[in-house]
């Protein structure tokens, strides 16, 4: 089972393991690994094709293939930038393009550079497609009203087991899981706004300066630690969940920022489609711990309060970031 | 300037540059790096060559030489591992061992590996030097009198510009930078106590279960997001402040762990010597700007307070880790 699960937790759960390798039994008391794995299968809730950006770069030195796989956020979170990448996708957009920067303990970012762009070089610049929407700064936030839906699972954020963290976030007055997102957020009543937040793993759109908000053609990845200070600065559109290793163990770019000085550096991409618009024997399925479920609240308490045979003292807390959302692959080859 | 300063700033400072290439006058809001590369000279501490490890990796496939370097902490931290290290390093322990575990977003882990760990393989076990001591868990803290020695940047850690984020770390009551490490704390007066926390690019010592805490002969450097839950639960001696894409972009190990299944992956290990003990021409030397500093109190004022061109919200706070050491090399080459 733990095979099978996958971004999150092939980072969470291997980092709740012991750093020297030898396994313990968790007698008394689960660790986090243990309890995802104890999850029952309504627990688990799917995670559509619609939502999947399947990358597919050009194969590595030694000729090993390199797929990384990315979900998209749901409603209401940066919709208007995600409805321009499902449109760059079926325009074939991406095939062609190339990874061009990667700056350790930052981002790894791609697609498109056309903007003025120095440090860039002469990356090729592709005509983007011409009914992609501009997309407001207001948009990097949620409202309350937008939220509503949302809201038994803020009522079910007062849960102790949650709070105990929630309450310490640096960048926001409170941070939650909402759909299986890490969502933070500030104010009260109709004054409230939320937001997804920049993590490991964290898709975002590159942009030139305010108040540019980028299309969603260039986009980046988190390599590094959680890039908070970005939050509600740039549009937050989804997350690795599969071979983020193909873009993390990528050789630094020696240019300005990470990006490859030389033109031969940049890897290239050979196609970025939509999880749905693969032939369905191909396409990928994956599903995420439900963040309303018993398994879900179990497992917060646990990041937070390591008891599991390994540690000695416990935290007391968790960075929402360290508290990575379990998914896992339930169809197809990773 | 920047071009000089490294480790945490490479990241860092990056960090603070806009996503997009293209730099940006600050006028009226001097970024965190523009702020730095300002600092006087008198802000500036030198790093003893004796305080640095100096490790040498064989070169990779295309002959590019490797080398990661590594501050180890101050007194009072950690130095009954730290003596270890140096131990480990006058009699060459390392030299022939190899990087054995690469696990994405976790850690990569060498030297030693002889205790019973099944997923390591067989990884060949050098025999340790007999004069090593034994450390006790309780040294993963530092009481209030080891302290005393730091108390004057303890007043200062009252500044406003600290507060705003220290008081939200959520895994303790206080975190605050010492002697230009950053350090948590929990409790009041005498029943203070104080510790080195995880970031990336920290350094520390591999153990097997409790309690033992390990010689220092099996290292690890964290490359992912910041592992919190193990401050306080394993000795944490340094930081690597050169060379960690050296590290990072290593390919990920298949084994369990991330430890790599295939021995022929595994990267050798030329060399590990302290810094002084180098020739005087190749003694590497570094400086890290002083946490005491006014420049620092202004770094961690605009880390906490994006207000640099590309950014339109800041975020009134920051995480611990997401404000990097400023340091820098100043002989030697990289």
């Amino acid at each position: 089972m733990r095979k099978k699960i996958l971004f999150a937790p092939f980072a969470a759960l291997m980092a709740l393991s012991p750093l020297l390798a030898q396994q313990s039994p968790e007698k008394a008391h689960p660790g986090p690994a243990t309890i995802v794995d104890a999850a029952p299968a309504d627990d688990w809730k799917t995670i559509s094709a619609r939502d999947l950006l399947v990358m597919n770069l050009a194969p590595d030195a030694t000729g090993q293939t390199r797929r990384v796989i990315i979900q998209l956020m749901p409603p209401p979170f940066s919709q208007g930038w995600i409805d321009n990448i499902r449109k760059l996708a079926a325009t074939k957009f991406w095939d062609g393009t190339s990874i061009n920067r990667v700056q350790d303990n930052y981002v790894v970012q791609w697609g498109d550079a056309g903007y003025d762009n120095p440090e860039s070089g002469a990356i090729a610049q592709k005509k983007l497609p011409e009914d992609l929407a501009t997309i407001p700064e207001s948009a990097y936030e949620v409202t309350v009203a937008q939220y509503d839906q949302f809201m038994e699972n803020e009522k079910r954020a007062a849960d102790p087991g949650y709070r105990q963290w929630e309450e310490r976030d640096p960048y926001s007055e409170y941070a939650q899981f909402l759909e299986g997102w890490p969502i933070a957020s500030s104010g009260d009543g109709d004054e409230a706004r939320l937001w997804p937040v920049h993590c490991y793993g964290t898709v975002g759109v590159g942009r030139n300066m305010s108040p540019d908000t980028g299309t969603g053609a260039e986009l980046y990845a988190v390599i590094g630690r959680a890039p908070r200070h970005l939050d509600r600065n740039i549009a937050v559109v989804g997350r690795v969940i599969e071979g983020i290793e193909h873009l993390s163990s990528l050789r630094r770019g020696k240019g300005q920022l990470g990006f490859y000085a030389d033109a031969e550096k940049r890897v290239p991409i050979r196609s970025i489609r939509m999880g749905d618009s693969l032939p369905e024997a191909e396409q990928p399925q994956f599903e995420y711990l439900d963040s309303m479920s018993t398994t879900f609240a179990k497992y917060t308490d646990a990041r937070a309060n390591r008891r599991d045979p390994f540690f000695i003292t416990p935290a007391g807390g968790a960075d929402i970031c360290n508290i990575p959302v379990p998914v896992r692959r339930v169809k197809g080859d990773e």
